[in-house]
């Protein structure tokens, strides 16, 4: 996997970020630990109620999306300034299948740091039905290659 | 603990979450599941950077103050809709003490749904230097009581 730095980003270029079956043990897991609300974690009490099933956790959906850019691609970056807009469209049911795509949308030099650069980008995830089920735009610190 | 439905929500008011201490452990054990990027797991590749330590991951801050909220607050959510300008204002470290605070912003009930309403508030996190770490705006769905 060749490392991305600041250069390398070109706004405008839509690349995948990859794949996820979302199973209802791993959903339920997340939610047990980190969002032990009924309906993420109480599947009786969820068929009562109009989605009929739990639901994911944002923080699970979020925590999926991270796993994926870390594994599948290799951006040399200091990490995150910024999340704009995080829009939870869609539940995310257990078995889902999640695509994540990401767009590069604009980059700029570090006023204070000439080693680095500030890039924005979209990431966009869609269930097997194509559905938008959540979608944020992201600001991050990386690193420029530089002469060498 | 008192339940919050739509009615008792005050925009204006401001209100605990609640406080959480990082371990070192617990950062490394959700980094090395949902986020393995190096500078949250490795003290000794961090050691050579300006920070000089591992940093917390922003999907382990978000849920950790997800659980607070689940475990110190009962409003009565059906979840929720978009969270509006995650900011990631300072590294948390192992052994930083975080105190989560919110304020209400705005209530409105829904157009479409007469049992529930739509409500913004803004979270604040802070550490033992009362340093802001991360803050957001986030806009959640609330049951009301109604006339019962």
């Amino acid at each position: 996997m060749e490392d991305t730095y600041f250069e390398d980003i070109e706004p405008g270029h839509t690349f995948p970020i990859g794949e996820h079956t979302c199973h209802r043990e791993e959903m339920i897991e997340f939610a047990g630990k980190w969002d032990p609300q009924p309906f993420h974690l109480d599947a009786d009490l969820a068929a009562q109620h109009p989605v009929g099933d739990i639901i994911a956790s944002s923080s699970y959906t979020l925590s999926v999306i991270t796993r994926l850019i870390g594994e599948n691609l290799s951006i040399k970056t200091l990490g995150l300034l910024e999340l704009e807009r995080v829009r939870i469209l869609a539940p995310v049911r257990p078995g889902d299948h999640l695509t994540v795509t990401a767009q590069w949308l604009e980059k700029r030099e570090s006023r204070t740091r000439p080693d680095r650069g500030i890039v924005r980008s979209s990431v966009d995830v869609r269930n097997q039905h194509g559905e938008s089920v959540l979608s944020y735009t992201s600001t991050i610190m990386v690193v420029k290659r530089g002469d060498s």
